[in-house]
């Protein structure tokens, strides 16, 4: 007997074997699959093998389908019986996916969530900072047409006021292929403080640089801007933290884990 | 030919089928297998069927041997092959973990991380809240011998101050199987709002509860605290959200994913 429901399925942070076996059993069990990659970066995901480990076709759905279309190819099988909403990471991060699951509920359609491995918590860990030393996350987007955002720049300012560290997830233009990289966030914030001239983001800034969180071969580097802005992370996705006051705990994971210089130690509260 | 190395595996948030598939190989290629339980509480947890499935014996280790012996027992496995260590959640997100990780870097034995689903960035999105709008984290603790930390209100005070949430964790004694709920959390907090009388958390302050994110039937209730405080929110772990500002599209998750009074809609900026 179907059941009328959409379940949102997170497919994790690399490829197609980072969902859980719950995961895996709802694309089973599903009569209708769908996926969209644009809200984040899979870099070894292959839907061929994805299709091939459950034998169910995957549907993959554009923004266009997404946010103009309020989801309704999804919910025209939700009514029928189980469809499947894959998305990479955690669902529910991305505020398109709440507006799904929002629009479902509202005509009647029951919804769950099996939880994926997310860049939320997945950097947090790898950083080496502790989870609870981080302030409000903020996205550093593309520069367009010359427009800089001032955002980043306040909020990192703001965070280390408080001596709170603060996650920069990059922006991504996923349908064309463009993912913003830790050396142009660091251009950016770099140019804002030219203008704003407030010493927040200066060559001698310590930062942390990820790449590719959850692949095989991950990157975590901490080092001065001057030194990171030129080292090489290789493929997207990446993400920037900037720390706020370090314990003398988050300092050594700094000098074990990700290369910081010695002198961290000396910096800590 | 056996690898010297020490594996993170991530278990997820409710039972043994929350394991990724990149992490149910890791443990079928192990020579030897750790977990801990004692960081996060995983309700469905049968560590007989999470042998079956991999055909491993899983080493369950006390925080004695973790923070009094610093991993000595894993270690020595680690020395001598591949050794796995599985946490609740997505490992690192305990600072026990951390320490695990730097005191096996610096002994020469090699370390990655296999994420999975962690409380972190389920229970962000399950709230319907936004990723960015989230403030700085905190625990409310047990209230132990008559001491009752102030430092959740403070945090609380300080989030909202910016219009932004406050992720409360809730403190767990797994030793002891002592889950702090979210009637007692709410109470600690009303207590003290007698004391420091700054309108912080008051009975008709706007929280939202959470009950087994991630497990099969997770409970996710908004209200204010007079409601939610006699609300049934079942078994542990629970988790307790306060919200800063509300945006419009946040007003509507949490009355329709979290039951919230329609006046809610009134609240936003």
């Amino acid at each position: 007997m179907a059941l009328n429901e959409l379940v949102f399925v997170g497919l994790g942070l690399y490829d197609e074997k980072d969902i859980s076996l719950r995961g895996l059993e709802e694309i089973r069990e599903a009569d209708a699959v769908f996926a969209e990659f644009y809200t984040s970066l899979m870099p070894g995901l292959s839907i061929r093998k994805l299709e091939e480990m459950t034998g169910k076709a995957v549907n993959v759905v554009s923004r266009r389908v997404l946010e103009e279309e309020g989801g309704k190819l999804i919910f025209e099988e939700a009514k029928k019986g189980k469809a499947v909403f894959l998305v990479p990471g955690d669902p529910l991060i991305a505020t398109t996916h709440v507006d799904l699951r929002i629009s479902a509920e509202k005509q009647g359609i029951k919804t769950r969530v099996i939880h994926g491995a997310s860049v939320v918590s997945a950097v947090r860990g790898i950083s080496g900072l502790q989870n609870y030393k981080y302030g409000k996350a903020v996205t550093i987007p593309f520069s367009e047409k010359g427009f800089v955002s001032e955002t980043p720049y306040n909020v990192i300012r703001e965070n280390k006021k408080m001596g709170l560290h603060t996650m920069c997830y990059l922006d991504i233009k996923a349908e064309e292929q463009r993912y913003l990289s830790i050396k142009e966030a660091l251009q950016t914030l770099l140019e804002l403080e030219k203008q704003k001239k407030e010493q927040v983001v200066t060559p001698r800034t310590l930062v942390i640089g990820v790449a590719r969180a959850g692949s095989i071969e991950p990157v975590v580097k901490a080092g001065y801007i001057e030194e990171v802005i030129n080292y090489n992370f290789g493929a997207p996705p990446h993400t920037l933290i900037f720390p706020g006051k370090l314990h003398f705990m988050e300092a050594e994971a700094l000098i074990t884990l990700a290369d910081a210089p010695e002198e961290v130690r000396e910096m800590t509260e």
